[in-house]
C-alpha cells in the first residue's frame, strides 16, 4: 500500500475540520484572540484541584460526575437528572447535534455564528438551513420558519457578541415546540440573559454553558447542558456510546469549587464588563463601529482600514486579535477584553498604526 | 409536546451505550471490578499536575498537546507526527472507527473481546463481521479472512487476558494489507509484546494505548495511538470537528511527566505482575479455571460454582469483581490483579464460600 490515505473513511475525508483560535507556543503576546478571562480561575478551583491530584487518581472519575451535576443543579435551581456535563461545551454541543438533529431535517442556524455549528453537521451528516442575520447583525427569530429539524442559538451570538433578551427566545419557544431548541451560552454571564429558567416549562430548550470563559477555566474543559431529563438522558445514550468518563478527576473537583464560588465569580465577570465598556469607547474614538457586545469580546471594524490589515500590524506588535475570513465580517476584529493594561496595550497599538484615523488620547502626538 | 423523548434523534434511539464496572459512590470495598493499578500513580505526575493547576488554567490548552505527542514519541522512538493522544483510549478508539471504517464494509473482531467496539459501530452506523474464539477462548488471525474493512484487536484481548505474539500479529499484517489493523494494547505493559516497533514498516497499522492502566491514571483520563502519521492526520480530522481541545492543562502535564517516569513504571507494573502469578495460583487451588493472562486482570471460572453467585457472594462480602452476562462467558470472573492484601483479602472471601471445592491454604479449616 502507497498511500495509506486510501485508508481514510468516506466521512474522514468530507470533514471540514474546525479551526480554533491561536495558541502560541512561545513568546507572551497580549492574547485578545481566543476570549479567554484576563483573571485567574477562583483560588478555590485551583486549590480543590490540587488536592484531587492524589493517589486516588489510580481511580476511575465517576463516568456520570454526579457532584458536578448537583453543583449546577443547586447553581440554577433545577435537578441533577436536568444536567448533563462534558469535555468543554464544545463536546456538549457535538453530543447535542448527534442526540437530536437527523440527516435530512435541516436544522437552523444564522449565517454568523459560531463556526463549529457546520462542522457538526458534516461529522453527523446532518443538512442545516443558514438565515442570514439582518443588515445591523441581529438575529431575528420572528424570520425563522415554523417547520425545522432544530434550531441552533448563540445568545450572545459568536463573533458579534449581540445578544437577544429571554423574552424573545420565550416567544420563538412558544410558537416552536416541536423541535428542540438550543442556546448556546458559552458568553452569557457578561451581561446577557439566561434562558436556564425557562426549561422547566419548555422541554425542549436545551441550554449549553462552559466554564471556559466567566470561571477562567479553559484550561480544564468543562461544559454543561441543561434541560428537561428525557433530554439529558439522549445525551447520555450518546456520550456513553463515544466515552464513558469524560471528564477526569481533577476537572470535576475544580469545575464544583468555581461553581460554589458565587462571590469570586461575580467580581470578575463584572470588571470585565467593566473592561469591554472602556475597551469600547477607545476603539470608537479610533474609528471603528463597534457592535452592542453581551460578551467578554469586541466585534469592531475601522471606518477607513482592513481587518486583515490592522490584524497584522497588530500581531507586528506582539498582539493577537482574531480576524475571520468570512462573507460580511472580513474586515471585523474580534478582540478579546483583557486586563485594563491589555486593552491600553491595544488601544496604543491601534493608535500607533499608520493611517488610523479618529483620535486615539492614549497614542503619542505624531 | 407531551414527551420529550420524540426529540430524540433516530440515532439517540439506536444506541446501545457501554456499561462501565461501577464505580461504587459510597462505601470502602475491595474494588477489583475495573482494571484499576493497585499503586499511586507516579510522584513525578501528581507533582507536575499541582504545579499546572496555577492562573494559567485561565488559557486553553494547546489543542494538539504537542508536548504529549512529543513525549510518546520519545518513549517508542517514533515522530510526534506518529502520535495522536486523546480524552482516554476510549477516546482515540472512538475517532479511529469513525476516521478508518465505513458503512457497508464490515470490520471484523472477536466475539469475546471489548464490549465498547460494537458501540461505536453503533454511533457511526458501521457494520461488523464477529469471528469466534477458539473453544480454548485464543484469537486465531490465520482464520481472518483477507477481504474485511478494517481489523480490531485487543492485545491482550479482554477480558481473557490472553495475549498474541508481536510475530503472529506481524503475519497478519503482511497478508492483510489494504484494511486498517488496529491493536487495542491497552493492557500490554503487563506482560505482552507491543507491535508499536511495526508502526514504521505497515502502514495500515495503528496501535491504541492509555496511561489507565500501567501508569495508574485512570482518573486522569488520557490514551494515545500511534501510526503512520497519514493515519494520525485523518484522527486529528476527526478529533477537530469534534472537540478542538479534548486533553485539560492537567491531564496533558500529568501525562508528560508520568511517561518520563520510566524506573517507577517499570517496578510497579512487575510488582502486578508477581501478584498475578500469586493470585493465580490460589484461585487454582480452590478450583478455578484461570485463563493464561498477560494483562493486570485474570479471567476465571470456577470447575462447580456458577458465577454469578460467586461474584454476588463476594459483593456481600464487600469485593467487587466483573462478570459479564454473555454468550461463552457467564460464568467467568474478570478479577483485577490488585495489591497483595487485596488479592489475599479475594482468596479468603472465597475460601469461605459455601461449596467452594479445592483447598485454600489461606482459609481457616471447616
Amino acid at each position: 500500500m502507497d498511500d495509506p490515505q486510501r485508508l481514510w473513511s468516506p466521512k474522514a475525508r468530507g470533514l471540514v475540520p474546525y479551526v480554533p483560535g491561536e495558541q502560541p507556543k512561545s513568546g507572551h503576546p497580549v492574547k485578545l484572540n481566543t476570549n479567554e478571562n484576563p483573571y485567574p480561575p477562583s483560588p478555590r478551583a485551583l486549590e480543590a484541584i490540587r488536592e484531587a491530584a492524589d493517589a486516588g487518581m489510580r481511580l476511575y472519575p465517576d463516568p456520570d460526575a454526579l457532584r458536578l451535576r448537583e453543583a449546577v443543579a443547586r447553581l440554577y435551581g433545577v435537578t441533577p437528572e436536568m444536567v448533563f456535563p462534558g469535555n468543554g461545551s464544545d463536546e456538549v454541543l457535538a453530543h447535542a447535534f448527534c442526540a437530536f438533529f437527523s440527516p435530512g431535517h435541516p436544522f437552523l442556524c444564522a449565517d454568523v455564528t459560531y463556526s463549529f455549528y457546520p462542522v457538526y453537521a458534516s461529522l453527523y451528516d446532518l443538512s442545516y438551513r443558514v438565515l442570514p442575520l439582518a443588515e445591523d447583525f441581529s438575529l431575528r427569530l420572528e424570520d425563522y420558519p415554523a417547520t425545522n429539524g432544530g434550531v441552533v442559538i448563540a445568545n450572545p451570538n459568536a463573533p458579534t457578541g449581540m445578544a437577544l433578551p429571554a423574552a424573545e427566545i420565550e416567544a420563538f419557544l412558544q410558537r416552536n415546540r416541536e423541535s428542540l431548541v438550543l442556546v448556546d451560552e458559552a458568553y452569557v454571564d457578561f451581561g446577557a440573559e439566561s434562558v436556564v429558567p425557562l426549561v422547566a416549562r419548555y422541554p425542549n430548550l436545551l441550554v449549553v454553558q462552559t466554564l471556559s470563559k466567566s470561571r477562567s477555566l479553559a484550561g480544564l474543559r468543562v461544559g454543561f447542558a441543561v434541560g428537561n431529563p428525557s433530554l439529558i438522558s439522549a445525551l447520555d445514550r450518546v456520550k456513553n456510546s463515544f466515552n464513558s468518563y469524560p471528564l477526569d478527576r481533577l476537572a470535576i473537583a475544580g469545575a464544583v469549587a468555581a461553581l460554589e464560588d458565587r462571590e469570586y465569580f461575580d467580581r470578575i465577570r463584572h470588571r470585565i464588563m467593566e473592561s469591554r465598556e472602556r475597551l469600547r469607547e477607545g476603539l470608537v474614538r479610533l474609528g471603528f463601529e463597534v457592535l452592542p457586545s453581551r460578551a467578554n469580546f469586541l466585534f469592531a471594524r475601522h471606518r477607513t482600514l482592513p481587518g486583515q490589515e490592522i490584524a497584522s500590524g497588530l500581531r507586528s506588535r506582539e498582539i493577537l486579535v482574531r480576524r475571520f475570513d468570512r462573507p460580511r465580517i472580513g474586515d471585523f476584529l474580534r478582540i478579546t477584553v483583557g486586563s485594563d493594561p491589555e486593552c491600553e496595550a491595544l488601544l496604543s497599538a491601534l493608535a500607533s498604526l499608520p493611517n488610523i484615523s479618529g483620535t486615539a488620547p492614549t497614542a503619542p502626538a505624531k
